[in-house]
């Protein structure tokens, strides 16, 4: 249906394909039926669309008389591009003039500047791939991590769509096998026992729960652990985020309450991402988490997804620390309890420590960050991620898989409940839509929009 | 020689080729002997070694059993590609992440991270192109405008080279003759009269001296024709400028005395970019411009090519007028006198204004900007430029070409002094050597790492 649908528009788009900025080259990229007629226009060396698939032509690019490149053009004829469509890559000299006049020559010659993701939407389009793969790529290009990289690759490759696929096909048989009966009604026959169908849909959601699940690790491995520093003021806070940014990004004084910003930022530890976010000191508290002042640190630690703790190991009440970790631990968020300065810190009071399992570190001298970077991903529940199942990492995905689930408990209850086999049939329809939405069996032009709009252009 | 030289390094270098930061694709290029085996290790899809030229291949990049992406790679087989290597261009996801790892895992199977400009170093190496042509790669990327645009291009493409040749040809032929004299030097034979040689000297001075003098030019197209507009407080400057630049740039207000900086714009008039430098308001001077006070403003318009000043038409004595245009004149710069704020002026003042042959306008209603750019234009002289004659843009050719014009300078004094041949013929050996050093028959590794090393990696 949808091939049908959309590709009526097969006007001829284009786009700068490479990053904006000055380069030794860029590439500009041209799509549609009449690629090569538009690029011969132009380009003087040899005609085009003579020449085989898959195969380079160095030439000038030429508006008139006047040269403005020397460049060497790829071709790909439909349907082996990434569009399916006839493709030209044209990689010319990496300046934003060259580009500029490049572009604007094609589009006097018939070519129409091709909107966000456009590329990308006629490849899924003409079949090159399902909706859930071609969100993929633009995740794909975001990834700045090992895992989330590894994730979107999965995802672009097929792998989430073929779950989805697999738990669609068992669905549609058991509403063959319910619209089967329907077509029966009656004479009153079962072709399934209700206990095989509900064994059958608690299955499925089995399946879809533990997506659901992952999605919390998928968001987390897409958009990086939300990790907080927290502590008393002067706990080393900033000295600790730099010594693991390994660079000067917070300002860094003697001064209690130096950091008045929540400075974000991102280190990778075995290849999953950690948004730091260092918070102004806990000041007015003095023996009570629950009764920070300050406001917004508070709220920092209720969304962060692990705490890590501070203490000054030279400057603490032993008896504090039994106190404020009985307190982190009501707070039901990961936590690692740090034992800071150990440098200056009394034989004593390091034998406290270790009682309270502190983790002991020196942010200053950068010792036992090692330590600490391990506690971080053990307090990180990777399994799901080494484990290679499938992860969820997008909203919209997420939000189609509850949507699904909802519908697959109605047939549980509705089965439970004895209701008519068309209500039963209805229940089981919603859920293959909303199944459907996500690898694009079901689409809308609004949802297509919505979703391609958010893609930079030349994708 | 030269490629007996330095062509015996032939290891396979490796960049990002495309600018840095996120695209749909990016372009990561291998040049050198082993450029498809170091490929090929980690390409899976079909061996690259036993495909044709100018053809394009899609698989995967792997690291081991890790897939890192899929791409396209592009095979250029020596000595038809760039560098005239073997040449390797894979195009992959514009993610930095994934340009990072395939970069890295490329240097894991024997490839070097290339050097700033080391791409075209090995292209000229190779005879693609002489020294000249090589430093155009550099301007063609760095070019934003027509003019530069086009300059730097009729470079790249051979048209100053063969230019300088040309002299170099006739120079040689000059000192074989010379030469041919100095073996038959017992003999005092003259193969050719030296009023002769000397009037083919000075035909090649002529030419050099034209060279020479189109820097000057040259140097306004590759960066631009430096343009001050100067005038009394609230004379309009800051407004024209925005007019100009069509963008608020610059803060502008009632209250004399406010723009405090000096901001840098460039616009582009008929394909010539002029720097407009804007500046603080003529404050103290009264009635003589020799008398600024702002020295960094006097300082900016001795610096200028051009010189626009203003008149508040609304507020100035015509007294004025004739003696700060004879001043202006005093300045040996050109200038175009402007007669601003027209809507607010009195029929006298309008009159006075012309009989000053004042360009007049309103900066604020944007009125009259058409015939203040045509003057700009015309007070530049293109006429170099618009005949198509080579122009000198670089200043390592432009010292180059002062010293041949010393050394042939030299030559016609030797001439007339009648010196003998084996001093003539050592002054006509230097002006070739230095003529040489343009387009690089005559090149040292500090001249050449000196070029090469202001090109941007993967260049």
């Amino acid at each position: 249906m949808r091939a049908e649908h959309f590709a009526s528009n097969e006007d001829t788009i284009v786009a700068l394909a490479t990053a904006q900025g000055v380069g030794a080259i860029a590439v500009i990229r041209l799509s549609g039926k009449e690629a090569f007629q538009i690029c011969n226009q132009v380009f003087k060396s040899k005609d085009l669309t003579k020449q085989p698939s898959h195969t380079l032509h160095f030439g000038t690019i030429r508006d008139e008389d006047k040269i403005i490149d020397e460049v060497v053009v790829s071709l790909f004829i439909a349907p082996n591009s990434f569009t399916k469509e006839n493709v030209v890559e044209i990689s010319c000299h990496g300046s934003n003039y060259i580009v500029r006049q490049i572009i604007q020559l094609l589009v006097k010659k018939g070519a129409r500047l091709a909107k966000p993701g456009e590329f990308t939407k006629r490849a899924f389009i003409h079949g090159q791939f399902d909706l859930a793969q071609a969100e993929a790529v633009a995740d794909l290009i975001a990834a700045d991590s090992e895992a989330a990289h590894h994730a979107a690759l999965n995802q672009m490759r097929g792998g989430f769509s073929n779950e989805i696929k697999k738990l669609r096909e068992e669905l549609i048989h058991f509403a063959s096998m319910i619209e089967l009966e329907l077509d029966f009604s009656e004479e009153d026959v079962e072709f399934a026992s209700r206990d095989d169908l509900k064994q059958l849909v608690n299955n499925l959601l089995q399946v879809i729960t533990a997506l659901i699940k992952s999605f919390n690790l998928g968001n987390v491995i897409k958009n990086g652990v939300p990790t907080v520093i927290a502590g008393k003021p002067n706990a080393g806070k900033s000295t600790l985020l730099n010594a693991l940014l390994n660079e000067e990004k917070a300002i860094v004084s003697d001064i209690p309450g130096t950091t008045r910003d929540f400075i974000e930022d991102e280190i990778n530890i075995e290849g999953i991402s950690f948004r730091f976010i260092d918070t102004a000191g806990l000041r007015e508290t003095k023996d009570k988490i629950e009764a920070i002042g300050v406001e917004r640190t508070h709220e920092k630690m209720k969304q962060a997804s692990l705490i890590i703790y501070m203490f000054d190991l030279s400057n603490t009440d032993p008896m504090e620390i039994g106190k404020e970790i009985n307190q982190l631990e009501n707070l039901g968020i990961p936590f690692i309890a740090v034992g800071n300065k150990i440098d200056k810190a009394t034989a004593t009071m390091l034998e406290k420590a270790k009682d309270f399992n502190l983790t002991l570190l020196s942010a200053l001298n950068k010792e036992n960050l090692e330590t600490l970077k391990a506690k971080i991903i053990e307090a990180v529940n990777l399994d799901t991620f080494k484990t290679g199942d499938t992860i969820v990492t997008n909203l919209r995905h997420y939000e189609s898989l509850l949507q699904t689930q909802n519908a697959l408990n109605d047939v549980i209850t509705g089965i439970d409940n004895s209701i008519t086999n068309d209500f039963l049939a209805l229940d089981i329809r919603q859920a293959l839509h909303h199944l459907g939405e996500i690898t694009g069996e079901i689409t809308t032009d609004d949802l297509l929009g919505n979703i391609f709009s958010k893609f930079c252009i030349g994708k």
